[in-house]
């Protein structure tokens, strides 16, 4: 099942897919343009996966790590389908990265890969967008590179795990104003996610709503003020996001 | 004022400090452990400050780094008063961190340092352990060293800002059964509060229930199973915690 959140006329509803645009629980059908949407879920600890695709890393100039490169992303960078992010001015190289989150679904700690899928309750679309100008090596990038508000955006659908058949074998595209600037496949994943849940939880205990963003492709682009960028991952749609400017955001 | 939050007969409360323990919202009043302290708010973004303190970066062997090293801390990693923070058979070297946690209490985008100090609501007391083992430079620590269970004790008071008239002369200490191991003082902190918030702010926005951990002073030991550690505030109070063994935490 794909699950969206969406808000509407005064409410924060349940929204799921329809022919001509969302349907709400309450049944009431609207235009994909009608409604605010956020993020599927609230994250509870939100991490994050660098260097996780091979050719992505030779791409940034950095050599394999020893073990995961995971760090932490805050609530307050969250944002839905059909967000707006920021583009500072007084930055030269912003760039998405689509990537396949994995929310956890129940209690973890010590699992092993051999286990670890039951604890995984569904997925999710991420653009974990980066400003490149403040990436200074391979260790947890920095919370100017990464941490931005509306640098998380999550959407449009939570799906099911049991609805994805098989993971580890779903193309990932993100398109930049319509053409194809990213394409990759979760086969190419270094750390898989067994073995990331396998990682967390050997020193730590993983929760429900804990969302793990497994990682970019290679093909990162700078991104402009009205730039519109489209993630896509088999089976779990399409994550529409535009880039705004400082003067979008800024108070007169 | 001086606010906790403790479980107590099948419900949360709101708490407050009583000459024979703790005082619940609904009038009720029992002793310090009768009740189960937890984190006085639930925060929103946990910022952690590395090396704030110039004597405590000498100790770790680091040099002074170019802008703050703040990190990111997990929720899942937060802690009340009087709990027990697991001491992991395998490794070496784990410490104490007792660090004057400043609570924001408004949205805060672009602040500069003058008017920084009106964003703040509060204060409390964090005891923000660290493996050392996994501390492999200067930049921000990965998950092993900082966002263990029970690695962000917090408590047990929040105290309102307005309680506190000179945020920038606060002793801290800290004693390890008793032994006073740690000893310090806001006025040594390398970038102060209203710096600290206008950094942060400068680049994306801070949140109420956001809160900063703004570093600790020279003075860690290594702590072993069945320590008691208590991190002292002036004002704040007195945050107690014990170290508890692999065994405690495994079911049999």
């Amino acid at each position: 099942m794909m699950r969206g959140r969406v808000a509407f006329a005064g409410a924060i509803h349940e929204a799921y897919p329809h022919e001509r645009g969302v349907q709400l629980a309450d049944g009431r059908i609207r235009g994909e343009d009608e409604v605010v949407w956020l993020a599927p879920i609230e994250p509870c600890t939100i991490f994050a996966l660098g260097l996780n695709y091979a050719a992505h890393a030779r791409e940034l100039q950095f050599s394999k790590q020893e073990e995961p490169l995971v760090f932490l992303k805050g609530p307050g960078s969250v944002l839905g389908h059909r967000g707006v992010t920021r583009r500072p001015s007084d930055v030269t190289f912003m760039h998405y990265e689509c990537e396949l989150a994995v929310v956890i679904g129940r209690p973890a700690k010590a699992v092993k890969r051999d286990e670890a899928m039951q604890y995984v309750s569904g997925y999710m679309i991420a653009n974990d967008y980066a400003v490149r100008d403040y990436l200074e090596n391979y260790y947890r990038p920095n919370l100017r590179v990464k941490n931005r508000d509306g640098g998380t955006v999550l959407g449009p659908w939570f799906v099911d795990a049991a609805d994805i058949p098989d993971v580890t074998q779903l193309e990932l595209r993100t398109y930049v104003n319509g053409a194809l600037r990213q394409h990759g496949n979760t086969r190419d994943l270094v750390t898989d996610i067994p073995s990331l849940i396998e990682y967390l939880s050997s020193f730590m205990t993983l929760g429900p709503g804990d969302v793990i963003l497994t990682g970019t492709p290679e093909g990162v682009v700078n991104v402009d003020v009205g730039d519109e960028v489209a993630c896509e991952i088999d089976g779990l749609g399409r994550l529409l996001n535009v880039i705004g400017s400082d003067a979008d955001f800024n108070r007169v």
